[in-house]
Parts: C-alpha cells; sequence; structure tokens
C-alpha cells in the first residue's frame, strides 16, 4: 500500500467534518478525540489496515479497538467511508439519536464493523489483549495461512492511566503480543484539563520497562505516522506503544487544544470556522465525491487478501476446515453431550465428597479436552482455583501460544482480556479467581452480559466456607450484586453433577456465565440417575418428600446438602418438606409460570445460602425467611462460621418448622 | 537510632520463630513472606520507625501499612514484640482462630496497631496513599510541629501487579508524596510460581518513569537495608520504592524459595529444621528472654519524641489545640447544623429545579466551608460531578498541599486513597465519579464498609437518565449492588432539600455513604417547611392523601417526583396514593418496626426506581410490582428513555390504579 505519495490531508479533514457535524447536529457528544486521531487513523486505514470494507466479518481481518470509546464518531466515520454494508451518511447524521446505530460508544453487535464495546475506559486495551492473545493461538494452531492479523488499538491517556489499561499492558509485554500495536493520543488534555494536573509520567520509559517497542511521532505529519506505524509492524516480538503527539480537536480555531473541546459540540460560529480552515464544504455531511472515491478505495484495498485468503481456506484438508469452521461458528463438537453424560453416569454410580471447585475442575477436564477452543487461565490463583485440566496444560508464552494463560495478579485484564479472546471468534475462555474479587473485575463481567460475549468466570472460594483467611476474603454479597447484572448467567452448583450441567448449559447459552465454587468439601446432592439437564432449567425440586409438602427449603450451591438434611430432620418430625435446588436464578426465572410455581409449592418458604439474603425476596416471603449471611464474615473455619450463620440441618428445620406452625396460626 | 551495631539478626529470627509457630499451630496461613520480610521489618523497627509500643494511637506515629495481608504474622508478632497492649503471647498463639484478635488478615479497629484492613491486594498500596495525602495536608496546616510522619508499606509482586496499585504508584509519583516509602518484598515467587511466568517487568526502570525515587537492596543483609531505609528518608520530594530481593520462607531448608511456603504451613520436620538453622528454641513460641528485652526496648525507642510532641501539642494556641482536637476526635463542628438548617430555610421558600449533582455541589459548598478537614476531589470528572467548592477550590500538588486532589482516571486508587485519609483521622474525604464506574473501585468501597471507614463516594450520572452516553456508562444494577454491601449507607436523594438531609446523616453515621446523584434537573419534591431530618430516617411519607389511602408509591431519587406527579393523577381518580421517599434502605431499616409499617403502609404497594428491580421485593409483594429498567439502557435522551421504560407520571399512575383494582377482587 502507497497512499502516503498521495494528499491524505483532505481525507482526514473529511472525518473531522463528519466529526464536527454529527456533534454539532446531535448536540453533544465527543468531536475532541476523533479530530485530533484523524490523521491516524487515514494513515493506518491507507497504507496498514488489513481490511475489507464489504466483509467487515472477514475472520483475518485486521481488529480495530477504539480503546477510548468517547471518539465513536472517528470509528462510525472510518465504517461509513470506507464502505461497510448497512452503515450509511444517515446513520452518521442519526449519530447519539435514540434508535440509531451509532450511538454515544461503540456497542458490538449493534453497528456492523465494530469489533468491542468501548467506553468504560482501559477495557479497550484489556481486550485488545484478548483479541491478540486469540489470534495467537488460532495462528499457530491453524497457521498463518489461516489467521495472521494485527490488532490496532486507538488510546487515550485514560486508557494508560486506569488500572486495567496498565494491567493489560504489562501482560502484553510479558507475553511479547508483537501483533498488538496500540496507537496512543497523547494530547495532553483530560477532561478535567491538562494532564499535567495528573498525569506526568514518561510513558515512553514506562513502556520500555514493561517490555514493548515503544516509537514516537507528530500525530498530525502523515509521513511520520507512517513510518512509526510500519516499524510497529516490523517488530513482531514485542508489542507496540506508538505515541502520537497531537491536538485534540485539531482544526478548530479557538478550541483546538483545550478540555472545552473533549465532550461538547463545537458551536455554530467555530464548527463554521473550523470546516472553513480545514477546507471542508460548509454544508453539513458533504463530502467531496473525490474524497469518498478515495476512502472507498482505501476500503477495497484488502479485496485481494481476502480472496486469497478464501482460496487458502477452500485448499484446507476437510478435518481442519471443518473444525475451523465449528469453532468460529461457535457450534459445539460432537460427542461432547455423550462425554457428559458419560461422566455424569459415573457420579451416578459413584456419588463423592468433593469441593465444588474440584467438581468444577472435573467437569473441566472434559470440556477441554473434546473443545481446543478452550483457553483456560487464572489470576495467579491455579492451585486454588483448580482451572488447569491435563488439556489445557501447556502454558500460553511469548515463545509458545499454549492454552492456559497465567494472567498474573491482574483480575481486571483477566476479565477484560477474556471478553476479547471470546469475541474474536474461535476461542472459549475461562477464567478464575476468588469470588470475592470478582469485585476487581467487575465492570468487565457487565461489558461481557451487554456484549453477549461467551466469558466463563470460574469463581471459586464463594462464602464462608473458605475460612480462616477471613472477611477480605469471603464473599457475602457478591451472588446478589452479580444476579443483578441484566444478561449475566450466575451458577452455583451444588455438586459435581450440577456443575457438569451447569457448564453445558453455559455453553449454549447467550452471553458470559459466571460460577460460583467451594472450597469447601460437600456430599453429592444428585444421587438419582437422570440424562435431563436440570440445572439448565435454573431450579427444580430435588427432594420431593413423600407427602403433599408442607415447606419448601430453597438452597443453592454448598447449602443444598444442609437443606437435604434438614429435610430429613422434618420428616422424622412428621413436616413434610421439598427440596428445591436453584443453581441459576436468570434460568428459572425463564421458565413458564405453571413450572416456576410446581417447584416453589403454594407452602411456606425458607430459603439458605451463605451469603447475603438480598434479593432472596424473590422467592420467599420476607428476608426473614431467609438462612444467610446478614454481615461480613470472619476468620475462623468453616464449620464454626456456618454454626454461628445458623446454617445447619438443625437450625434450618427449626426455621422451616416455624414457619410451617405459623401458618397453621 | 543506632541499633544496627547490635546484631539483629537474632531479632529478626524471632519474627520467624514465631510466623512457623502461629501457622504451625493454627495448622493453615502465610508463613513465607512473614520469614522473607522479617529482616527488612526488623532495620524498620529498630533504626527509623517513628513509634512507640504503648501509644498506638500517637497521631503522628509514623504508619505502618502491610499491603500483602495475607503476611498478617509478621505484624502481629511486630506489635507483641514491640509491646503494644492488648496484643498478648496468647494472641499469637491463637492465630486465624475463631474470636481471636489475630485473624487471617489484619483488619483495622480489630486489633490494636493495625492501620487498615489489607488482603484484597494493591489497596494497601492505595489507602497509603491516602495515608500519606493527609500527613502532608496535615503538617501543611498544623505545622511539622503537630504533624510530621511516614508512612512506610510492605508490598509484593502481588501489589506492584494489581491495577489499583499502579494507578496508586502513579499518582504518588505525580503528587511527589516525599513521606511515601515502599518497602518492595521482591522474592521471586507469587502463587503460581516464579514471577518468570507472570511478572517479567523492569520494575525499578518503571518507578523511575512515573516519578519515584527507586533503591535496590539485599533484603537478609541489614546494613544494605538499613542504608536504603536511610536514603528513602532522605527523599522528601519523591516517594521512596525499596526493592528488596528476598527469599520467600528465609530459613526454611527446602522450602523457602518456593511457592510452596507461601500459604501452607512447613509440616513438622521442615518447621524443626528451619528453627534449628535459625538459632530458634525448638520449643514452639518460646522466646530467649534477652531478645524479647530487645525487643520491648526497640517499641520503646519512641517515648522522647512522643513525650516531646505532648509538649509541643500542649502549646498550641486553644484555637488550634481545640480545632485539632476536634477533627483527630471526629467530632462535627459548631455551627454546622444551623448552617444547614439555613440553606435548607433558603431552598423551602425558593423550591428550584435541579440536577441532584448541582444539589450534591450545593450541599458541599456548606459543608466545605464550615469543615477543614473536608478533601475533595473526582477521578478527571471534576465539571460532571461538580464534587469542587469555593472552599476546596485549592489543587493538592507536589508543591502544596490544597484541598482538592485530581486523582485523574484512576477511580479505584482514589476510592483505596480515600479510605486511607478517612483512617489517617483529621479529614474527611469525599470524591467523584460516575455512578456506573462505581464498578471500577467496588472492592474499596466494600473495604470502607468493612473498616467503617468515614469514606464519601459522590456518584454522580445515576441512572439511565444521563442520556445519550449510552449503555456503558447508564447504571442500571448498581442501587442493587451496592445495597447488598452490609454497613454501606447508600443515599439517593430527590432534591436539594433530601441532599443536605442524605450528607449529614453520612456524617453522623458510623462507616462510609454513597451518593447517587443524578444529570438530569428534577423538580424539588420537598417543600413544606421542616428542621427535622427525614433522610436520616432513612424513608417517609413525603405525600399524605386526604383520605385513608389506597395504594403507596415508594420512589427514590429522580423518580420521586414522577410519583408525586402519578399521585395527582391518581387523585383526579378518586385514588388515593401516598408517596414515600426511600432514600437510604439500610437506615429505613434500623427505623422500628412499627414506623416501617406505617410509612409503607397496609395496602397494595409500587415502587419506582430507574434502575433495577432486584431487590425491590423487600418492601413491595413482587418485581412485577416494581417500575424500573430491568434490561441494559441504550442512547438516547433522557425524556425518550424515561418513556421507553414506563417510567412516566401516567404509566405509574395507571400501574397503581391497576394494583388497588386488583386488590379489591
Amino acid at each position: 500500500m502507497t497512499n502516503l505519495s498521495k494528499n491524505l490531508e483532505p481525507l482526514a479533514n473529511v472525518i473531522r467534518g463528519l466529526a464536527i457535524d454529527a456533534v454539532e447536529t446531535a448536540g453533544h457528544g465527543h468531536p475532541g478525540a476523533a479530530m485530533g486521531m484523524a490523521d491516524i487513523a487515514t494513515v493506518l486505514y491507507a497504507n496498514h489496515l488489513k481490511f475489507l470494507g464489504t466483509s467487515p466479518d472477514w475472520h483475518d481481518r485486521d481488529r480495530v479497538v477504539l480503546s477510548n470509546g468517547h471518539a465513536s464518531i472517528l470509528h462510525y466515520s472510518l465504517l461509513y467511508l470506507t464502505g461497510v454494508p448497512g452503515v450509511e451518511l444517515d446513520d452518521i447524521k442519526a449519530f447519539r439519536k435514540s434508535g440509531s446505530i451509532t450511538p454515544g460508544h461503540p456497542e458490538v453487535g449493534h453497528t456492523p464493523g465494530i469489533e468491542v464495546t468501548t467506553g468504560p475506559l482501559g477495557q479497550g486495551l484489556g481486550m485488545s489483549v484478548g483479541l491478540a492473545l486469540a489470534e495467537q493461538r488460532l495462528r499457530d494452531e491453524f497457521g498463518s495461512d489461516v489467521c495472521n492479523h494485527r490488532t490496532w488499538v486507538f488510546a487515550g491517556d485514560g486508557c494508560l492511566m486506569e488500572g486495567v489499561g496498565q494491567e493489560a499492558a504489562s501482560l502484553a509485554g510479558h507475553l511479547g503480543l508483537g501483533h498488538l500495536n496500540v496507537l496512543y493520543d497523547s494530547n495532553q488534555i483530560t477532561i478535567d484539563g491538562s494532564t499535567a494536573i495528573s498525569f506526568t509520567e514518561d510513558t515512553a520509559a514506562k513502556f520500555k520497562a514493561i517490555g514493548w517497542h515503544v516509537l514516537e511521532a507528530c500525530g498530525h505529519t502523515h509521513a511520520e505516522i507512517n513510518e512509526a506505524l510500519s516499524s510497529a509492524k516490523a517488530e513482531v516480538s514485542k508489542p507496540s506503544l506508538v505515541i502520537l503527539r497531537t491536538t485534540i480537536g485539531y482544526g478548530a480555531p479557538t478550541k483546538s487544544g483545550t478540555s472545552g473541546i473533549h465532550g461538547s459540540k463545537l458551536g455554530g460560529e467555530e464548527a463554521a470556522a473550523a470546516k472553513g480552515a480545514l477546507g471542508l464544504p460548509p454544508k453539513p455531511f458533504e463530502i467531496p465525491a473525490e474524497h469518498l472515491k478515495a476512502w472507498r478505495t482505501f476500503g477495497a484495498q484488502g479485496a485481494a487478501a481476502h480472496k486469497a485468503w478464501q482460496a487458502r481456506i477452500s485448499k484446507l484438508k476437510a478435518d481442519v476446515a471443518k473444525d475451523y469452521a465449528r469453532r468460529m461458528q461457535g457450534d459445539l463438537p460432537m460427542g461432547l453431550h455423550d462425554a457428559l453424560e458419560k461422566t455424569k453416569h459415573f457420579y451416578f454410580l459413584e456419588p463423592k465428597t468433593l469441593a465444588t471447585r474440584k467438581a468444577s475442575q472435573l467437569a473441566l477436564e472434559v470440556f477441554t479436552e473434546k473443545m481446543p477452543e478452550m483457553i483456560g487461565g487464572s489470576a495467579d490463583l491455579t492451585g486454588s482455583n483448580l482451572t488447569k485440566t491435563s488439556a489445557t496444560d501447556t502454558v500460553f508464552s511469548a515463545a509458545a501460544s499454549g492454552r492456559y494463560v497465567n494472567y498474573g495478579v491482574r483480575e481486571f485484564a483477566m476479565a477484560a482480556a477474556m471478553n476479547g479472546l471470546a469475541l474474536h471468534g474461535g476461542i472459549i475462555p475461562y477464567g478464575g479467581t476468588f469470588l470475592v474479587f470478582s469485585d476487581y473485575m467487575r465492570n468487565a463481567i457487565r461489558l461481557a452480559a451487554l456484549m453477549k460475549a461467551k466469558t466463563l468466570f470460574v469463581m471459586t472460594h464463594d462464602s464462608i466456607g473458605l475460612g480462616e483467611d477471613g472477611p477480605t476474603h469471603q464473599p457475602v454479597e457478591h451472588l446478589a450484586s452479580l444476579r443483578a447484572i441484566p444478561g449475566l448467567h450466575v451458577f452455583r452448583p451444588a455438586d459435581v453433577i450440577e456443575t457438569i450441567e451447569a457448564y453445558e448449559a453455559a455453553m449454549t447459552a447467550n452471553g458470559p456465565s459466571l460460577f460460583a465454587f467451594s472450597r469447601q468439601g460437600v456430599a453429592q446432592v444428585r444421587l438419582r440417575q437422570s440424562t435431563e439437564n436440570l440445572t439448565s432449567k435454573g431450579g427444580y425440586v430435588l427432594v420431593k418428600p413423600d407427602a403433599p409438602r408442607d415447606v419448601t427449603l430453597i438452597a443453592t450451591g454448598t447449602e443444598v446438602t444442609l437443606a437435604v438434611e434438614a429435610a430429613k430432620i422434618l420428616a422424622e418430625r412428621g413436616v413434610h418438606a421439598a427440596v428445591v435446588s436453584l443453581p441459576c436464578w436468570s434460568l428459572f426465572d425463564r421458565q413458564g409460570k405453571d413450572y416456576r410455581d410446581s417447584v416453589l409449592g403454594d407452602v411456606p418458604r425458607i430459603a439458605v445460602e451463605a451469603a447475603s439474603t438480598f434479593g432472596w425476596t424473590r422467592y420467599v416471603n420476607s428476608e426473614e425467611d431467609v438462612l444467610g449471611v446478614a454481615e461480613f464474615g470472619a476468620s475462623a473455619s468453616d464449620k464454626e462460621l456456618y454454626a454461628k450463620f445458623g446454617l445447619t440441618p438443625e437450625n434450618i428445620a427449626r426455621q422451616a418448622h416455624k414457619k410451617v406452625e405459623a401458618s397453621f396460626v
């Protein structure tokens, strides 16, 4: 690609014009960064990017991530200008309007050509690490004829200041992700003013210290940009950071270089003056035909490469082609279900007392053996999370892409990277930490749900049952707070059978799933042979009493076995208790009302969960009917803590009995 | 202090012995880091630390923070050895046992001499930044005769890998916190093995790049440690990082230098061999008398300095002494309540339509003017959060400690630093970001609640009402997830009156408070003159119908005014609706049952909140009785989004009417 001989400045100014007009028309938005990064984007798309506007879903395209997502109008403009089908000028005109495909921040699945949802700063960088990991893994698996592309990331000061961005950068440097190129829009301006008030690092030195290839250039001098991008591409043993000195709102006569242009429209006079200075037609959204044509040419540049790639794919061996297609489509492999049933059968025949984290590992053994697309990992808690299996016991390193990522003590970057892995295509990531540290990665879990990314969060040490590490490590409110996230499936399985079923349900569900597993061992509760995936219903009657039920005991996870024991005590006292296992609220709530009513029963109900009682009133009458943990835990053994909080079969039976007696009054 | 001429090695080994024996007796725990850092701690306490064992609450003591909190036995041993009252050898023997003052991780308020609760990695470093900020501010305010101490932080690899640790380090470097000294236990081992598998930065170069003074020393050579600590103290214009090369589990013959000694007891044989090699008595917990005596001498070294400080304090001018005492005791100033009542009076006379974030700023104007202990800030959203006031319009910088901290785009470090500011004494911190980004700082909010720190989290843009920035920026599940945190007061005030009352309630409450404020303007709902702080009750009847009520409309924040309008519509239709404003659930739940019942009413209830319906079944029958936002928002104007989700007076009235009619069936 040799478009540099042409004068690209007018083409960059077309982007600036769209940014100005779109924000002016909306009345709000963020023109500054888009105007500042227009030159960089133009040189990237003209001379370096591997993509084809008409095929935005080409598997082997370069990925473009706008980590500073508030500059969304830049990306929307690029999609329109390069001819991505479904992104029209009218969409640019509808920027930030209700129902448009051009919302305030880029959303994957909502706009063709958008790779990941960005806006929460730093996470675009984190997801880019995942995209680059996926690319490297698929390249090693299928060969560079099939997969060989780059991840380009626009990032601002905010992304580099955020902890998640720093964790991601550190991880990328450690792993030597040579196909990851970050374009740092160094405009010296944050929302609150000059970066001098809060951010005075020597960024180049810092990134060199963490293993990056660092380049610097003027972000408005095309030859400099071009040389820097070429150099970034040439270095494939390290990620590259290109520090581009830019002026925010470049082209605006009085507001450029100030925080005033970050998140506000220019205003009529300033907008007109800017457009004049940039040689743009005064009429809003007008693009000179030759400029649009030039942009469309850039958009078509990848055609030959795309065709060549298709030709190579068509020559793959049949079984490889089939596997590749299956993985990119996200289909489950043949034989998985049978293998799972076989495993369930084994545990039905020989029930085991296990920590559910161990059950998770046993389930993952089967899944990872059958599904080469699964990439595991942990935030430095492998031996505690039990996330490593025989099949994933190959470490992802700078030298080779194994199936296990040692994310280090970087929970947030792990979660963001997993989202990137999931969104790349061809990979299903899972990764572990303690449930309490879901806090550290919470916004990435939320983004997974918003993006419907199939990311699997394996959270162990799921209650006070973890014991002596005490309240800082004991989740209490976490189950409630995670269940509140729309579109996230939270599973808390009771034993190995439910665990296998939960993973299978997660694989077929749309969007992410989070699993809460115990540190401590519990008896298996699912003993009756069945090929039905009961967990996929979210909740079901585990123990049906001999006579019409007097009370329903609802429990999740490690407390199900306590409820089963309590039901036995109640039976001795002539009280007929049904035990309901409720491993996944969101799946249960999707069942028909008749099913839900039949499971819960029209009788007094008691819920048992070693966690906050918050939210349980969805299923029981009042929080007084929940045996839970209403305060922070303490440093003591699991048995002592369970007793302290009344989480014993005897107490459950007592409370249930009381409840039944009260209902007769 | 010149204890270096003595051989300190046996004294360091005393710590190692206690670590070995305590973990061995408990059967679990983390001996490795404590054994590795014993030499550093010994040199620090022998020669550098300003403290007095018998007065662990001396205001001007050096603060010691164990950011790698799993090494708690190190700190407990130091407290016992230096004679902190209430920490006895029996407490060391009870390590990690139920009810002991020596839990798995250090907890402030639980053990004398523990400054902050640590364990969630990186946050100790974050809180240390807050402790150092507080020290510098108080030094500038009251003079170095009153306040002039250091913050010493033990930190491990995990703390430096965590995003919050990196944000904190970046902020500390930017602010040139010269009294902050971090002792980095560089043992090359993480839980999953060698740091080589996940953490390969050039830490020294990185910290230099972000403005730190960096030193390196062997962590087992006392002269080297001593020199490094002296050098760290000498540099007062930058924070210092002392990189100390250590061996994890130093002294254990086969397990030292391996991850196997990180979180497990040594085992009988290894323990005995280690104690033998370290010259320790074989009997568990036995300390040779001369060694205990030497340690107690170190603990008493600060006596003269403490006495001199007391003498200086006694010579302060009466008004200064009074103000200092008030602030260190955490008492509210005289005149505050009257000023607040005057402000409320003003708004009762001239009601205003305001965004509640603006109401927050108006309230903060009064509080910050009366309370010099308040230090404000924002994570680069000052103009959006409206957290700056006339009184706090002095920037905290390397040159001078103002009353406003530009935290940069570092939400998690801001929250952790605020916790440190709150726990130092003499300071009440408040700081802002968008409510959706409470996710980024969530575990620090949790720690604030666990520590009962008076930290004020000012969260604006609290619902879909923020409009076109779209779903990445629109909180939905956040109110529910925050209400689930035990001990956190979540306030969502409806107008300026409730906002003033909420801040006043927060000031008198125990522990942290979080405020959710709107971007968009709403009409004032509190119009009836009253000096009663109704918000401090958590909830109250705002609108009482003329006749016995048929239905209760419960709402919070910006939806209260919608409920008030709905009640008017209902009145026209002959339905008598009471409107309940419920700005703080946790305070409401503390009221007596009679009060709560009288407020909520024994009639059908409808709840209205522009947020997830999760948890509302605490007050209404079913989530079907909640008008809320059950999915992610969208990029559109606030009015369009409110209409889309049915959050209009008409729809509220319609649903309420239906509910009333159904109740008659």
